[in-house]
Protein backbone atom coordinates (compact mmCIF):
# COMPACT_ATOMS: atom_id res chain seq x y z
CA UNK A 1 0.00 0.00 0.00
CA UNK A 2 1.68 3.64 -0.95
CA UNK A 3 2.23 5.80 1.92
CA UNK A 4 -0.04 8.96 1.65
CA UNK A 5 1.64 12.68 1.95
CA UNK A 6 -0.15 15.69 3.66
CA UNK A 7 -0.15 18.80 1.49
CA UNK A 8 -3.25 20.75 2.69
CA UNK A 9 -4.54 21.32 6.43
CA UNK A 10 -7.07 23.86 7.57
CA UNK A 11 -8.83 23.68 11.07
CA UNK A 12 -12.45 23.87 9.99
CA UNK A 13 -15.91 24.01 12.26
CA UNK A 14 -13.27 22.19 15.07
CA UNK A 15 -12.47 19.52 12.81
CA UNK A 16 -9.49 19.43 9.99
CA UNK A 17 -9.77 19.65 5.97
CA UNK A 18 -6.95 17.84 5.04
CA UNK A 19 -4.94 17.26 1.43
CA UNK A 20 -2.95 14.06 0.87
CA UNK A 21 -1.33 12.84 -2.25
CA UNK A 22 -0.30 9.46 -2.94
CA UNK A 23 1.28 7.27 -5.32
CA UNK A 24 -2.03 5.08 -6.81
CA UNK A 25 -1.10 1.74 -7.68
CA UNK A 26 -4.32 0.93 -9.52
CA UNK A 27 -4.41 4.31 -11.67
CA UNK A 28 -0.39 4.55 -11.94
CA UNK A 29 -0.08 7.97 -11.34
CA UNK A 30 0.30 10.13 -8.28
CA UNK A 31 -3.14 11.34 -6.92
CA UNK A 32 -4.69 13.78 -4.16
CA UNK A 33 -7.69 13.56 -2.17
CA UNK A 34 -9.12 15.64 0.26
CA UNK A 35 -10.54 14.25 3.61
CA UNK A 36 -12.12 16.52 6.45
CA UNK A 37 -12.05 15.02 9.98
CA UNK A 38 -14.47 15.74 12.33
CA UNK A 39 -13.75 17.19 15.63
CA UNK A 40 -15.40 13.38 17.30
CA UNK A 41 -12.36 11.22 15.63
CA UNK A 42 -10.65 12.34 18.64
CA UNK A 43 -13.18 10.19 20.37
CA UNK A 44 -12.60 7.09 18.18
CA UNK A 45 -13.41 5.70 14.69
CA UNK A 46 -16.44 7.48 12.66
CA UNK A 47 -19.19 6.91 10.06
CA UNK A 48 -17.33 7.88 6.38
CA UNK A 49 -18.64 9.34 3.45
CA UNK A 50 -17.52 9.03 -0.11
CA UNK A 51 -17.75 11.60 -2.32
CA UNK A 52 -17.96 11.50 -5.82
CA UNK A 53 -17.60 15.24 -8.30
CA UNK A 54 -18.63 15.79 -11.77
CA UNK A 55 -17.37 16.46 -14.70
CA UNK A 56 -14.17 18.71 -14.69
CA UNK A 57 -14.18 18.91 -10.67
CA UNK A 58 -10.96 17.77 -9.00
CA UNK A 59 -10.96 16.77 -5.24
CA UNK A 60 -11.00 20.43 -4.55
CA UNK A 61 -14.56 21.77 -5.59
CA UNK A 62 -16.60 19.45 -3.25
CA UNK A 63 -14.79 20.79 -0.45
CA UNK A 64 -14.93 24.57 -1.07
CA UNK A 65 -18.45 24.68 -2.57
CA UNK A 66 -20.72 22.27 -0.95
CA UNK A 67 -20.50 23.51 2.46
CA UNK A 68 -20.63 20.03 4.14
CA UNK A 69 -18.22 20.83 6.91
CA UNK A 70 -20.65 21.94 9.16
CA UNK A 71 -23.05 19.69 9.08
CA UNK A 72 -19.91 16.94 9.24
CA UNK A 73 -18.60 18.42 12.22
CA UNK A 74 -21.89 18.33 13.83
CA UNK A 75 -23.08 14.57 12.91
CA UNK A 76 -19.54 13.36 13.14
CA UNK A 77 -19.03 12.51 9.82
CA UNK A 78 -15.62 11.64 7.63
CA UNK A 79 -15.75 12.51 3.72
CA UNK A 80 -13.29 11.88 1.52
CA UNK A 81 -13.12 13.42 -1.96
CA UNK A 82 -11.71 11.55 -4.55
CA UNK A 83 -10.04 13.45 -7.68
CA UNK A 84 -12.08 12.31 -10.74
CA UNK A 85 -9.46 11.34 -13.49
CA UNK A 86 -6.48 10.13 -13.37
CA UNK A 87 -3.65 12.80 -12.98
CA UNK A 88 -0.51 13.85 -14.19
CA UNK A 89 1.95 13.26 -17.02
CA UNK A 90 1.64 10.47 -19.05
CA UNK A 91 -1.87 10.06 -18.50
CA UNK A 92 -3.48 10.32 -21.44
CA UNK A 93 -6.19 13.13 -22.36
CA UNK A 94 -8.74 13.48 -25.40
CA UNK A 95 -6.82 14.77 -28.18
CA UNK A 96 -9.38 17.75 -28.03
CA UNK A 97 -9.74 18.72 -24.95
CA UNK A 98 -13.08 17.87 -24.42
CA UNK A 99 -14.47 18.77 -20.85
CA UNK A 100 -16.14 15.17 -20.73
CA UNK A 101 -13.27 12.59 -21.32
CA UNK A 102 -10.08 12.15 -20.16
CA UNK A 103 -8.87 14.14 -17.45
CA UNK A 104 -11.26 14.97 -14.93
CA UNK A 105 -14.22 12.89 -16.80
CA UNK A 106 -13.08 9.30 -15.65
CA UNK A 107 -16.34 8.15 -15.00
CA UNK A 108 -16.01 5.87 -12.25
CA UNK A 109 -15.00 2.75 -14.83
CA UNK A 110 -12.35 0.86 -15.68
CA UNK A 111 -11.39 1.20 -18.92
CA UNK A 112 -10.48 -1.36 -21.46
CA UNK A 113 -9.46 0.39 -24.56
CA UNK A 114 -6.78 1.98 -25.48
CA UNK A 115 -5.18 4.40 -24.68
CA UNK A 116 -6.82 4.66 -21.50
CA UNK A 117 -6.87 1.13 -19.85
CA UNK A 118 -3.32 1.50 -18.42
CA UNK A 119 -4.46 4.13 -16.17
CA UNK A 120 -8.40 4.82 -16.27
CA UNK A 121 -9.04 3.10 -13.62
CA UNK A 122 -11.78 4.85 -11.39
CA UNK A 123 -13.77 1.98 -10.48
CA UNK A 124 -11.36 0.30 -8.71
CA UNK A 125 -9.47 3.25 -6.87
CA UNK A 126 -12.68 4.05 -5.63
CA UNK A 127 -14.11 0.88 -4.29
CA UNK A 128 -10.73 -1.19 -3.78
CA UNK A 129 -7.39 0.84 -3.29
CA UNK A 130 -8.81 4.19 -1.66
CA UNK A 131 -10.81 2.50 1.06
CA UNK A 132 -8.20 0.55 1.73
CA UNK A 133 -5.84 3.58 1.84
CA UNK A 134 -8.32 5.72 4.54
CA UNK A 135 -9.31 2.46 6.55
CA UNK A 136 -5.06 2.27 6.83
CA UNK A 137 -4.49 5.88 7.67
CA UNK A 138 -7.78 7.03 9.26
CA UNK A 139 -10.18 6.20 11.92
CA UNK A 140 -12.91 5.05 9.75
CA UNK A 141 -15.97 2.99 11.04
CA UNK A 142 -16.09 0.36 8.28
CA UNK A 143 -19.00 -1.06 9.31
CA UNK A 144 -20.76 2.66 8.50
CA UNK A 145 -19.90 3.73 5.65
CA UNK A 146 -22.06 5.66 2.61
CA UNK A 147 -21.17 6.98 -1.07
CA UNK A 148 -22.88 9.75 -2.70
CA UNK A 149 -22.11 12.43 -5.28
CA UNK A 150 -23.00 15.26 -8.41
CA UNK A 151 -23.92 14.35 -11.63
CA UNK A 152 -20.95 11.67 -13.51
CA UNK A 153 -20.24 11.44 -9.33
CA UNK A 154 -23.69 10.51 -8.80
CA UNK A 155 -23.47 7.66 -11.43
CA UNK A 156 -20.34 6.87 -10.02
CA UNK A 157 -21.68 6.70 -6.52
CA UNK A 158 -25.32 5.04 -7.48
CA UNK A 159 -23.48 2.41 -9.80
CA UNK A 160 -20.53 1.42 -7.58
CA UNK A 161 -22.51 1.32 -4.42
CA UNK A 162 -25.26 -0.76 -5.75
CA UNK A 163 -21.91 -3.35 -6.69
CA UNK A 164 -20.51 -3.10 -3.23
CA UNK A 165 -22.80 -3.32 -1.01
CA UNK A 166 -20.81 -4.83 1.66
CA UNK A 167 -18.39 -1.62 1.30
CA UNK A 168 -20.95 0.91 0.81
CA UNK A 169 -24.15 0.78 2.78
CA UNK A 170 -25.64 3.87 1.22
CA UNK A 171 -25.86 5.86 -0.98
CA UNK A 172 -27.26 9.63 -2.21
CA UNK A 173 -26.78 11.57 -4.96
CA UNK A 174 -27.42 15.00 -6.47
CA UNK A 175 -28.53 15.12 -10.22
CA UNK A 176 -26.70 11.86 -11.49
CA UNK A 177 -26.21 10.61 -14.77
CA UNK A 178 -29.04 8.21 -14.30
CA UNK A 179 -28.22 5.71 -17.13
CA UNK A 180 -25.17 6.64 -19.54
CA UNK A 181 -25.93 4.03 -21.62
CA UNK A 182 -29.09 6.46 -22.78
CA UNK A 183 -27.55 9.34 -22.74
CA UNK A 184 -24.91 11.74 -24.66
CA UNK A 185 -22.59 12.31 -22.01
CA UNK A 186 -22.71 8.11 -21.03
CA UNK A 187 -22.53 6.93 -24.57
CA UNK A 188 -19.23 9.29 -25.62
CA UNK A 189 -17.71 8.34 -22.35
CA UNK A 190 -18.51 4.58 -22.75
CA UNK A 191 -17.66 4.06 -25.86
CA UNK A 192 -14.27 5.41 -25.33
CA UNK A 193 -13.28 3.30 -22.64
CA UNK A 194 -14.75 0.43 -23.14
CA UNK A 195 -15.52 0.15 -26.60
CA UNK A 196 -18.43 -0.11 -29.10
CA UNK A 197 -20.40 -2.84 -27.99
CA UNK A 198 -23.01 -1.68 -25.58
CA UNK A 199 -23.05 -5.17 -24.07
CA UNK A 200 -19.89 -3.91 -22.23
CA UNK A 201 -21.66 -0.91 -21.02
CA UNK A 202 -24.72 -2.73 -18.58
CA UNK A 203 -22.56 -3.09 -15.32
CA UNK A 204 -21.64 0.27 -15.29
CA UNK A 205 -25.01 1.84 -15.72
CA UNK A 206 -27.05 2.76 -12.57
CA UNK A 207 -30.36 2.18 -13.51
CA UNK A 208 -29.68 -1.01 -14.85
CA UNK A 209 -27.77 -2.03 -12.16
CA UNK A 210 -30.81 -1.08 -10.12
CA UNK A 211 -33.34 -2.89 -12.10
CA UNK A 212 -31.40 -5.99 -11.28
CA UNK A 213 -32.16 -5.76 -7.52
CA UNK A 214 -28.78 -6.84 -6.65
CA UNK A 215 -28.93 -5.49 -3.24
CA UNK A 216 -31.58 -3.38 -1.08
CA UNK A 217 -29.07 -0.39 -0.25
CA UNK A 218 -31.08 2.80 0.44
CA UNK A 219 -30.91 5.54 -2.21
CA UNK A 220 -31.79 9.16 -1.90
CA UNK A 221 -31.52 11.40 -4.98
CA UNK A 222 -32.08 15.36 -5.75
CA UNK A 223 -32.15 16.63 -8.93
CA UNK A 224 -33.47 20.18 -9.39
CA UNK A 225 -35.89 20.40 -11.66
CA UNK A 226 -34.49 23.57 -13.85
CA UNK A 227 -31.31 21.90 -14.41
CA UNK A 228 -30.67 22.50 -17.47
CA UNK A 229 -28.91 19.01 -18.63
CA UNK A 230 -32.27 17.38 -16.88
CA UNK A 231 -33.97 15.73 -19.99
CA UNK A 232 -30.68 15.40 -22.57
CA UNK A 233 -27.88 13.94 -19.88
CA UNK A 234 -29.21 12.84 -16.70
CA UNK A 235 -32.93 11.55 -17.17
CA UNK A 236 -33.85 10.37 -13.40
CA UNK A 237 -37.00 9.06 -14.61
CA UNK A 238 -35.27 5.98 -16.16
CA UNK A 239 -33.69 5.63 -12.03
CA UNK A 240 -37.46 5.63 -10.89
CA UNK A 241 -38.67 3.58 -13.38
CA UNK A 242 -35.79 0.83 -12.60
CA UNK A 243 -36.65 1.24 -8.53
CA UNK A 244 -39.92 0.13 -9.51
CA UNK A 245 -39.22 -3.18 -11.51
CA UNK A 246 -36.92 -4.11 -8.97
CA UNK A 247 -38.46 -2.63 -5.47
CA UNK A 248 -35.27 -1.29 -5.02
CA UNK A 249 -35.92 1.50 -1.94
CA UNK A 250 -35.50 4.65 -3.77
CA UNK A 251 -36.65 7.92 -2.78
CA UNK A 252 -36.15 10.26 -6.06
CA UNK A 253 -37.05 14.12 -4.87
CA UNK A 254 -37.59 16.75 -7.42
CA UNK A 255 -36.81 19.95 -6.24
CA UNK A 256 -38.91 22.88 -8.47
CA UNK A 257 -36.31 26.23 -9.21
CA UNK A 258 -33.06 24.23 -8.74
CA UNK A 259 -30.00 24.05 -11.15
CA UNK A 260 -27.01 22.31 -11.49
CA UNK A 261 -24.69 24.01 -9.60
CA UNK A 262 -23.38 23.84 -6.28
CA UNK A 263 -25.58 26.26 -5.15
CA UNK A 264 -28.38 23.52 -5.17
CA UNK A 265 -25.87 20.66 -3.69
CA UNK A 266 -25.28 23.06 -0.99
CA UNK A 267 -28.56 23.67 -0.06
CA UNK A 268 -29.69 20.00 0.22
CA UNK A 269 -26.18 18.83 1.79
CA UNK A 270 -27.47 18.84 5.62
CA UNK A 271 -30.42 16.46 5.00
CA UNK A 272 -28.44 14.28 2.50
CA UNK A 273 -24.94 13.85 5.33
CA UNK A 274 -27.82 13.57 8.30
CA UNK A 275 -29.67 10.51 6.00
CA UNK A 276 -26.59 8.94 5.53
CA UNK A 277 -26.22 8.73 9.07
CA UNK A 278 -29.43 8.17 9.83
CA UNK A 279 -29.12 5.09 7.23
CA UNK A 280 -25.82 3.90 8.60
CA UNK A 281 -26.87 3.97 12.34
CA UNK A 282 -30.02 2.45 11.47
CA UNK A 283 -28.08 -0.76 10.03
CA UNK A 284 -25.35 -0.71 12.38
CA UNK A 285 -27.11 -1.12 15.39
CA UNK A 286 -27.38 2.01 16.69
CA UNK A 287 -25.11 5.37 17.08
CA UNK A 288 -21.66 5.19 17.83
CA UNK A 289 -22.17 1.25 17.39
CA UNK A 290 -19.02 0.08 15.34
CA UNK A 291 -19.28 -3.47 14.59
CA UNK A 292 -17.11 -4.44 11.59
CA UNK A 293 -18.65 -7.25 9.34
CA UNK A 294 -22.20 -6.34 9.84
CA UNK A 295 -24.40 -7.02 6.02
CA UNK A 296 -26.63 -4.43 5.05
CA UNK B 1 -28.49 56.25 -11.18
CA UNK B 2 -26.94 53.33 -13.13
CA UNK B 3 -29.68 50.53 -14.76
CA UNK B 4 -28.53 46.70 -13.10
CA UNK B 5 -28.23 43.95 -15.60
CA UNK B 6 -28.90 40.91 -14.48
CA UNK B 7 -25.57 37.88 -15.24
CA UNK B 8 -26.23 35.29 -12.79
CA UNK B 9 -29.10 33.76 -10.88
CA UNK B 10 -29.08 30.76 -8.64
CA UNK B 11 -31.56 29.09 -6.60
CA UNK B 12 -30.26 28.41 -3.42
CA UNK B 13 -31.64 27.55 0.28
CA UNK B 14 -34.97 28.89 -0.88
CA UNK B 15 -33.91 32.23 -1.87
CA UNK B 16 -31.47 33.88 -5.00
CA UNK B 17 -28.46 34.21 -5.29
CA UNK B 18 -27.95 36.52 -8.23
CA UNK B 19 -25.20 38.40 -9.80
CA UNK B 20 -25.53 42.07 -11.82
CA UNK B 21 -23.45 44.54 -13.53
CA UNK B 22 -23.52 47.97 -13.87
CA UNK B 23 -21.87 50.93 -15.42
CA UNK B 24 -20.55 52.59 -12.02
CA UNK B 25 -20.40 56.57 -12.15
CA UNK B 26 -18.12 56.59 -8.90
CA UNK B 27 -15.40 54.32 -10.83
CA UNK B 28 -15.71 54.87 -14.32
CA UNK B 29 -16.62 51.45 -15.23
CA UNK B 30 -19.03 48.42 -15.36
CA UNK B 31 -18.95 46.66 -12.14
CA UNK B 32 -20.50 43.17 -11.05
CA UNK B 33 -21.69 42.77 -7.59
CA UNK B 34 -23.06 39.44 -6.01
CA UNK B 35 -26.94 39.77 -4.09
CA UNK B 36 -28.14 37.25 -2.15
CA UNK B 37 -32.13 37.42 -1.41
CA UNK B 38 -33.56 35.42 1.31
CA UNK B 39 -36.80 34.19 0.59
CA UNK B 40 -38.52 35.96 2.93
CA UNK B 41 -38.26 39.32 0.92
CA UNK B 42 -41.13 38.05 -1.07
CA UNK B 43 -43.27 39.46 2.47
CA UNK B 44 -41.73 42.94 2.37
CA UNK B 45 -37.78 45.01 2.85
CA UNK B 46 -35.38 42.54 5.07
CA UNK B 47 -32.05 44.01 6.89
CA UNK B 48 -28.98 43.29 4.56
CA UNK B 49 -25.29 43.16 4.93
CA UNK B 50 -22.86 44.32 2.40
CA UNK B 51 -19.42 41.67 2.52
CA UNK B 52 -16.51 43.29 1.93
CA UNK B 53 -13.52 40.77 0.41
CA UNK B 54 -9.62 40.60 0.60
CA UNK B 55 -6.97 40.87 -1.65
CA UNK B 56 -7.55 38.83 -4.96
CA UNK B 57 -11.07 38.20 -4.78
CA UNK B 58 -13.84 39.41 -7.01
CA UNK B 59 -17.64 39.31 -5.95
CA UNK B 60 -17.75 35.74 -6.14
CA UNK B 61 -15.44 34.38 -3.68
CA UNK B 62 -17.48 35.05 -0.63
CA UNK B 63 -21.11 33.87 -2.85
CA UNK B 64 -19.15 30.40 -3.25
CA UNK B 65 -16.97 29.86 -0.60
CA UNK B 66 -18.20 31.29 2.88
CA UNK B 67 -21.15 28.97 3.32
CA UNK B 68 -22.98 31.91 4.16
CA UNK B 69 -26.35 31.75 2.24
CA UNK B 70 -27.98 29.04 4.46
CA UNK B 71 -27.64 31.02 7.79
CA UNK B 72 -28.90 34.20 5.48
CA UNK B 73 -32.19 32.53 4.20
CA UNK B 74 -33.05 31.20 7.82
CA UNK B 75 -32.52 34.76 9.33
CA UNK B 76 -33.81 36.60 6.16
CA UNK B 77 -30.79 38.18 5.38
CA UNK B 78 -30.12 39.82 2.19
CA UNK B 79 -25.87 39.56 1.92
CA UNK B 80 -24.53 41.75 -1.40
CA UNK B 81 -21.28 41.03 -2.24
CA UNK B 82 -19.17 43.71 -4.26
CA UNK B 83 -15.96 43.48 -6.26
CA UNK B 84 -12.37 44.63 -4.43
CA UNK B 85 -11.38 46.77 -7.72
CA UNK B 86 -12.88 48.62 -10.25
CA UNK B 87 -12.18 46.63 -13.22
CA UNK B 88 -11.92 46.62 -17.11
CA UNK B 89 -10.10 48.07 -19.66
CA UNK B 90 -8.86 51.18 -19.31
CA UNK B 91 -8.81 50.81 -15.52
CA UNK B 92 -4.72 50.72 -14.10
CA UNK B 93 -3.34 47.98 -12.88
CA UNK B 94 -0.15 47.54 -10.83
CA UNK B 95 2.64 47.39 -13.71
CA UNK B 96 3.92 44.47 -12.03
CA UNK B 97 0.96 42.71 -11.33
CA UNK B 98 1.56 42.58 -7.55
CA UNK B 99 -1.45 41.06 -6.30
CA UNK B 100 -1.95 43.77 -3.25
CA UNK B 101 -1.95 46.67 -5.50
CA UNK B 102 -4.27 47.94 -8.44
CA UNK B 103 -6.68 45.16 -9.88
CA UNK B 104 -8.09 43.00 -6.66
CA UNK B 105 -6.97 45.49 -4.38
CA UNK B 106 -8.65 48.86 -4.14
CA UNK B 107 -8.15 48.98 -0.19
CA UNK B 108 -11.69 50.67 0.02
CA UNK B 109 -10.12 54.40 0.10
CA UNK B 110 -10.65 56.92 -2.83
CA UNK B 111 -7.25 57.43 -4.36
CA UNK B 112 -5.91 60.96 -4.74
CA UNK B 113 -2.73 59.92 -6.86
CA UNK B 114 -2.24 59.29 -10.56
CA UNK B 115 -2.60 57.12 -11.95
CA UNK B 116 -5.32 55.85 -10.00
CA UNK B 117 -7.50 58.52 -8.96
CA UNK B 118 -10.16 58.25 -11.90
CA UNK B 119 -10.89 54.58 -11.17
CA UNK B 120 -9.90 54.10 -7.73
CA UNK B 121 -13.08 55.41 -5.46
CA UNK B 122 -14.25 52.52 -4.22
CA UNK B 123 -14.70 54.16 -0.51
CA UNK B 124 -17.27 56.05 -2.35
CA UNK B 125 -18.45 53.00 -4.22
CA UNK B 126 -19.14 50.86 -1.29
CA UNK B 127 -20.51 53.93 1.00
CA UNK B 128 -22.54 56.01 -1.24
CA UNK B 129 -23.64 54.51 -4.80
CA UNK B 130 -23.59 51.02 -3.74
CA UNK B 131 -25.83 51.30 -1.15
CA UNK B 132 -28.41 53.56 -3.57
CA UNK B 133 -28.42 51.53 -6.08
CA UNK B 134 -29.07 48.41 -3.88
CA UNK B 135 -32.07 50.24 -2.37
CA UNK B 136 -32.93 51.60 -5.50
CA UNK B 137 -33.74 47.67 -6.81
CA UNK B 138 -34.33 45.69 -4.00
CA UNK B 139 -36.35 44.95 -0.68
CA UNK B 140 -33.63 46.12 2.09
CA UNK B 141 -34.62 47.46 5.74
CA UNK B 142 -32.28 50.83 5.25
CA UNK B 143 -32.34 51.03 9.09
CA UNK B 144 -31.08 47.24 9.46
CA UNK B 145 -27.85 47.62 7.64
CA UNK B 146 -24.46 45.87 8.46
CA UNK B 147 -21.22 45.53 6.61
CA UNK B 148 -18.57 42.97 6.99
CA UNK B 149 -15.46 42.02 5.43
CA UNK B 150 -12.03 39.97 5.84
CA UNK B 151 -8.60 40.57 5.65
CA UNK B 152 -8.56 44.07 3.58
CA UNK B 153 -12.42 43.78 3.27
CA UNK B 154 -12.13 43.79 7.40
CA UNK B 155 -10.12 46.77 7.48
CA UNK B 156 -12.49 48.22 4.66
CA UNK B 157 -15.47 47.04 6.81
CA UNK B 158 -14.64 48.59 9.70
CA UNK B 159 -13.52 52.13 8.65
CA UNK B 160 -15.94 52.90 6.46
CA UNK B 161 -18.24 51.13 9.02
CA UNK B 162 -16.96 53.93 11.37
CA UNK B 163 -17.45 56.45 9.39
CA UNK B 164 -20.57 55.89 8.15
CA UNK B 165 -22.85 55.14 11.43
CA UNK B 166 -26.07 56.49 10.12
CA UNK B 167 -26.03 53.71 7.23
CA UNK B 168 -23.63 50.51 8.85
CA UNK B 169 -25.90 49.86 12.05
CA UNK B 170 -23.37 46.95 12.48
CA UNK B 171 -19.85 46.31 11.63
CA UNK B 172 -17.95 42.87 11.65
CA UNK B 173 -14.57 41.27 10.48
CA UNK B 174 -12.74 38.38 9.84
CA UNK B 175 -8.72 38.79 10.34
CA UNK B 176 -8.84 42.17 9.16
CA UNK B 177 -5.79 44.16 8.71
CA UNK B 178 -6.24 46.34 11.40
CA UNK B 179 -4.11 49.51 11.16
CA UNK B 180 -3.18 49.39 7.23
CA UNK B 181 -0.89 53.10 8.12
CA UNK B 182 1.30 50.08 10.79
CA UNK B 183 1.73 47.14 8.23
CA UNK B 184 3.61 46.43 4.83
CA UNK B 185 0.35 45.60 2.98
CA UNK B 186 -1.35 48.79 3.79
CA UNK B 187 1.70 51.10 3.97
CA UNK B 188 2.19 50.31 0.37
CA UNK B 189 -1.21 50.90 -1.13
CA UNK B 190 -1.93 53.66 1.14
CA UNK B 191 1.22 55.54 -0.17
CA UNK B 192 0.32 54.71 -3.98
CA UNK B 193 -3.31 55.71 -3.51
CA UNK B 194 -3.08 58.73 -1.59
CA UNK B 195 0.32 59.48 -1.31
CA UNK B 196 3.30 59.53 0.97
CA UNK B 197 2.54 61.96 3.23
CA UNK B 198 1.34 59.73 6.26
CA UNK B 199 -0.80 62.42 7.67
CA UNK B 200 -3.06 61.65 4.14
CA UNK B 201 -3.98 58.01 5.42
CA UNK B 202 -5.05 58.57 9.01
CA UNK B 203 -8.72 58.74 7.62
CA UNK B 204 -8.54 55.38 6.40
CA UNK B 205 -7.12 53.05 9.51
CA UNK B 206 -9.53 51.32 11.43
CA UNK B 207 -7.63 51.43 14.79
CA UNK B 208 -6.96 55.35 14.51
CA UNK B 209 -10.51 55.29 13.82
CA UNK B 210 -11.48 54.06 16.25
CA UNK B 211 -9.45 55.54 18.82
CA UNK B 212 -11.25 58.62 18.05
CA UNK B 213 -14.04 57.50 19.02
CA UNK B 214 -16.20 58.53 16.49
CA UNK B 215 -19.26 56.25 16.69
CA UNK B 216 -20.41 53.78 19.18
CA UNK B 217 -21.50 51.77 16.47
CA UNK B 218 -20.95 47.73 17.92
CA UNK B 219 -17.79 45.92 16.35
CA UNK B 220 -17.08 42.00 16.22
CA UNK B 221 -13.68 40.73 14.98
CA UNK B 222 -12.73 36.94 15.13
CA UNK B 223 -8.66 36.70 14.31
CA UNK B 224 -7.62 33.04 13.50
CA UNK B 225 -4.30 32.29 16.06
CA UNK B 226 -2.66 30.09 13.06
CA UNK B 227 -3.16 32.98 10.79
CA UNK B 228 0.33 33.61 9.02
CA UNK B 229 -0.19 37.24 8.39
CA UNK B 230 -0.82 38.13 12.04
CA UNK B 231 1.86 39.17 13.47
CA UNK B 232 3.38 41.28 10.25
CA UNK B 233 0.32 42.24 8.32
CA UNK B 234 -3.07 42.07 10.84
CA UNK B 235 -2.00 42.79 14.16
CA UNK B 236 -5.54 43.19 15.60
CA UNK B 237 -3.64 43.86 18.93
CA UNK B 238 -3.74 48.05 17.36
CA UNK B 239 -7.53 47.52 17.45
CA UNK B 240 -7.94 46.33 20.86
CA UNK B 241 -5.64 49.50 22.44
CA UNK B 242 -7.69 51.57 20.44
CA UNK B 243 -11.17 50.44 21.60
CA UNK B 244 -9.76 50.35 24.91
CA UNK B 245 -8.46 53.93 24.48
CA UNK B 246 -12.11 55.10 23.09
CA UNK B 247 -14.36 52.74 24.78
CA UNK B 248 -15.47 51.50 21.98
CA UNK B 249 -17.66 48.17 22.25
CA UNK B 250 -15.75 45.51 20.98
CA UNK B 251 -15.30 42.08 20.70
CA UNK B 252 -12.21 40.91 19.49
CA UNK B 253 -12.23 36.70 19.39
CA UNK B 254 -8.74 35.35 19.14
CA UNK B 255 -9.35 31.49 17.48
CA UNK B 256 -7.49 28.91 18.00
CA UNK B 257 -5.68 27.16 15.64
CA UNK B 258 -7.86 28.98 12.19
CA UNK B 259 -6.11 30.38 9.64
CA UNK B 260 -6.54 33.27 7.03
CA UNK B 261 -8.90 30.91 4.56
CA UNK B 262 -12.52 30.85 4.00
CA UNK B 263 -12.41 27.34 5.81
CA UNK B 264 -12.32 29.97 8.75
CA UNK B 265 -14.62 32.23 7.60
CA UNK B 266 -17.45 29.72 7.05
CA UNK B 267 -16.84 28.31 10.49
CA UNK B 268 -17.87 31.12 12.06
CA UNK B 269 -19.64 32.76 9.44
CA UNK B 270 -23.01 31.51 10.85
CA UNK B 271 -22.24 33.25 13.99
CA UNK B 272 -21.51 36.83 12.47
CA UNK B 273 -24.67 36.73 10.35
CA UNK B 274 -26.84 35.98 13.63
CA UNK B 275 -24.60 38.48 15.02
CA UNK B 276 -24.93 41.25 13.14
CA UNK B 277 -29.23 40.61 13.19
CA UNK B 278 -29.39 40.58 17.05
CA UNK B 279 -27.38 43.88 16.67
CA UNK B 280 -29.55 45.74 14.27
CA UNK B 281 -33.06 44.17 15.29
CA UNK B 282 -31.82 45.56 19.12
CA UNK B 283 -31.00 49.32 17.63
CA UNK B 284 -34.14 49.20 15.30
CA UNK B 285 -36.63 48.23 18.14
CA UNK B 286 -37.36 44.67 17.07
CA UNK B 287 -37.58 41.91 14.29
CA UNK B 288 -38.87 43.38 11.36
CA UNK B 289 -39.28 47.09 12.39
CA UNK B 290 -38.39 48.94 9.21
CA UNK B 291 -38.47 52.28 10.64
CA UNK B 292 -36.35 54.47 8.54
CA UNK B 293 -33.68 56.92 9.99
CA UNK B 294 -33.01 55.34 13.67
CA UNK B 295 -30.11 56.60 15.02
CA UNK B 296 -27.58 53.84 16.44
Amino acid sequence: MSQIEEVGRHLCFGGEQLRFQHASEELGCEMRFSIFLPPQVRSGPRPVLYWLSGLTCTDENFVTKAGAQRAAARHGVIIVAPDTSPRGEGVPDDPDGAYDLGLGAGFYVDATQEPWAKHYRMASYISAELPALIQANFPVDTARCGVFGHSMGGHGAISLGLKHPQLFRSISAFAPIASPTRCPWGQKALTTYLGSDPSAWEDCDSSLLMAKGLCKTPVLVDQGEADTFLQAQLKPELLEAAAAHSGHPLTLRRQAGYDHSYFFMASFMDEHIAWHVQQLDAQAGGPGDTRVGLSA
